[in-house]
């Protein structure tokens, strides 16, 4: 079988890394999430705190781009140059699962590729946060928009194309049914799929 | 175990109808589509008709509704409302799938509802579209790009939501992977909602 690439886009909060740890896991295939970062870092010869900070800062950091290069390409025009460059040399490596970074669009024209989508409730997100990561917030609805806000525009940025929109994935998930039942559909979906691919 | 309702919104050509109905026939309970225009249709006497008429028209019906009813509610109005009365009983009387008419925003407060949208590529639903139905168009795209908009107009018009919009469902699926493999993984779904119904 040829190899296969499973793309998450996650909602923050919504459990998405950890489906896709599972899904690799139980695949048996490789997982790429902060990986990928420190990856691309060395592509860049960017220090890898420097490529996590800037990723996050996304299109709104155009004055702190002008500051630092003046000759080149803005610093998180580099770095998605890179990861996208990493994502590819990864895809055609072996099949793998790659949790964020704009994957479903880097890999848009790449036969083999199943593209997720995962999300949750305001109280599904805000109780994994509290739980699962011991986060508290004065106020929770704010922050979690914000969050949302910032990887919507990540994404916009660098695709022009809308996060989340449900034409764009082969699956979009509510993962409030519970991590290991989102696993199960989504194995499934992935089962199916891996019987069509070329 | 108590009454649960799958509502499923779908593009055009998708085969979303086609898989409503397996997973219906699957889960030996009722299936409703045109079947509600019916009884939608008698609750506000209206012919039937003319439901099918006017439920195509939605929003830009508003000169028509304002020449047809001085008194009253627009005609489509009346009708929406009849239907959401409809779904309602239908929902409170035994587990069902409905297809289409906003039924995922009409039980928005109903417990025991999984709510799925099914989408495809434009190739895939002319293929569907060409074979199933037979229908030949000049310019597919326009023409299905007109059937998307009606039903997008006519869902926000009603519920001032967004049609499709993936954080609204707790599924959204590509079906071009099959009319089978759609209706296998959906019924993953719900067999993993059952065990949560309240």
């Amino acid at each position: 079988m040829k190899n296969y690439v499973i793309t998450i886009a996650r909602q923050y909060g919504s459990g998405g890394r950890l489906i896709g740890k599972k899904i690799a896991d139980h695949l048996n295939i490789p997982f790429y999430d902060k990986e990928l970062i420190s990856l691309a870092a060395e592509e860049t010869g960017y220090a890898e705190s420097f490529v996590t900070k800037m990723e996050q800062k996304k299109s709104i950091s155009f004055f702190t781009n002008l500051y630092m290069t003046q000759q080149e390409l803005p610093a998180t025009d580099q770095i998605y140059l890179a990861q996208s460059k990493t994502i590819h040399d990864l895809a055609n490596k072996s099949s793998c699962v790659i949790v964020g970074r704009c994957a479903d669009y880097v890999l848009k024209d790449y036969p083999n590729c199943i593209r997720i989508f995962i999300h949750a409730p305001i109280e599904s997100r805000i109780e994994r946060l509290e739980h699962e990561y011991k986060e508290t917030h004065k106020n929770w609805e704010d922050y979690l928009h914000k969050q949302d806000k910032n990887r919507s525009s990540y994404y916009n940025y660098f695709t022009q194309e809308t996060w989340g929109k449900s034409l764009n994935y082969h699956m979009t998930l509510d993962s409030s049914i519970g991590i290991d039942e989102s696993v199960e559909i989504l194995l499934h979906l992935v089962k199916n799929y891996q019987s069509k691919f070329k």
